[in-house]
């Protein structure tokens, strides 16, 4: 039997499920509250918003599956033939309380047309406030790991996506140390849909036991209020790069989406200091020399 | 003689001067402190910053006057037939302590090309974290004086622009209680370009006392944590604003301007909550009612 949409969101909600359960259990105190709303258009999705925890001071992990007729602008601007469209997927921003846990985005996402063209998406992205060797490696090592059991090319094709896409070109700064990016993927001459489901399935489940393993390591780190005002300088450039340049975000904009579920990736608090410059040879100074593309995390 | 761009420039820059004295004394503590650039094609400016002081917590008066040529993409953007240009301004953010201050912007511009086109442009609107109905009778009372003296026209124009500008689209809230905005201004059978230099150095005359006098009457209100906590969730719809539409901002992210003078308008600290409601009745439910364009504030 040939895969549904029915199928892939249903899954897709119980991913996350999954993942908000995971995440309680690593915060040890706050529970996921989830707002169901619908679509006037057609559909509709539940956010599920976790605040004020142990660990994660805010984090959204959002379900949708909604359905209806594109305008014409945007079927102009996807390249697109048809106009009833059906789009599913989850979407995760975690911000963490301690400057040492990284933030963590996650989306993956199947979208479909009337006329049958359809394609999956997504990708996991890190923000570390402060960039730890063993952690980078530790996240791209997992990422390929998922990547290789599908494609040799995925990982390197996917992780440079990455590096391009989750870049803040104004700042001249990747946002984190990336992670992978795909788009437009579907089925070809060596990969069935199922396959390729299969792999946008394994990369669903990579989140959770790859970010918990670093919030675990982290999580209990002692930190003074410097390291305090950089997190919220580091979360000013998450804003900077949601707003300007995330399609995500940009597309909910501009289509009139549930506004509090889009912009439930943005942080609690954030900060900006006019021409801040941390001190030579500081740990802020080192995370920002750090922030460019192109480095090879799963290297060695 | 006629009016050169040079005169121009001085004026600005003498009012930007002017504008940092008379806030400084209204805030009886800090400084601004002056950082001169230069632009890599041509002309450059002078950011003048204020950080925490007893009333303003940060704020920002830019000069600058730039020349160079155009890109293809923008001189398209903009209708323009010729390359070479020559632009000058001043642009003001200022982000009181006090959450019964308002936030205040002022812009005052002018732009030459080559071949002879100029135009002028600017406005000032004021962003109270909570609506105050003397206060913006004051403020607008204040732009309609200044703009009556030029045109009857001006206010009712103008002050309908800014609502339609200075208006956060995905939250259907205006940024604040509007002002006036203008752009493209040049001469025309009932003004001469003298007489539109004249009104637009009015326009910058009119926001230091009128600032100042709201500025006084407010900051020494006594305010609680909570009052706090809203001021941060306006700043958070602030800096939605600014990157999301703001085309000033917009403009020099993509033509790769000073990036810590274009973003010095965001503010220190900036927040955001999910879903955050009101308390019925409150002060703040009673600004959100209020937050809405078309309200004639100068009216009796």
């Amino acid at each position: 039997m040939s895969l549904s949409k029915e199928e892939i969101a249903d899954w897709f909600r119980q991913l996350q499920l999954h993942i908000c359960s995971e995440l309680e259990s690593e915060d040890g105190k706050a529970k996921f509250e989830e707002d169901s709303w619908e679509r006037p258009g057609g559909g509709g999705g539940h956010t599920r918003v976790i605040q004020h925890g142990n660990v994660f001071e805010k984090g959204g992990v959002n379900f949708s599956a909604v359905h209806g007729e594109l305008t014409e602008p945007i079927m102009k601007a996807l390249e697109l033939n048809d106009r009833n469209f059906f789009a599913t997927g989850v979407s995760i921003v975690i911000h963490p309380h301690n400057p040492f846990v990284p933030i963590i985005h996650m989306n993956v996402r199947y979208f479909e047309l009337g006329d049958g063209t359809y394609w999956f998406g997504g990708g996991i992205d890190l923000t570390p406030h402060y960039v730890q060797t063993d952690d980078a490696k530790f996240f791209h090592q997992q990422l390929k790991n998922t990547c290789d059991r599908f494609d040799a090319n995925y990982y390197p094709e996917f992780k440079r996506w990455a590096d391009d896409y989750f870049f803040i070109k104004h700042r001249k700064e990747t946002r984190g140390i990336g992670g992978i990016f795909f788009d437009r993927l579907k089925e070809d001459a060596g990969h069935s849909k199922q396959q390729i489901w299969e792999f946008v399935k394994a990369v669903g489940e990579t989140f959770a036991p790859t970010y918990r393993s670093i919030v675990s390591r982290n999580k209990n780190a002692s930190y003074t209020d410097s390291n305090l005002k950089w997190r919220n300088l580091r979360r000013g450039r998450y804003v900077e790069f949601n707003l300007v340049y995330d399609k995500g975000t940009k597309f909910g904009l501009e289509t009139d989406g549930r506004i509090e579920s889009i912009l439930m990736s943005l942080p609690e608090n954030a900060s900006w200091v006019y021409d801040f410059r941390p001190t030579k040879n500081s740990l802020e100074a080192d995370t920002l020399n750090r922030l460019i593309k192109g480095v090879d995390w799963a290297a060695g």
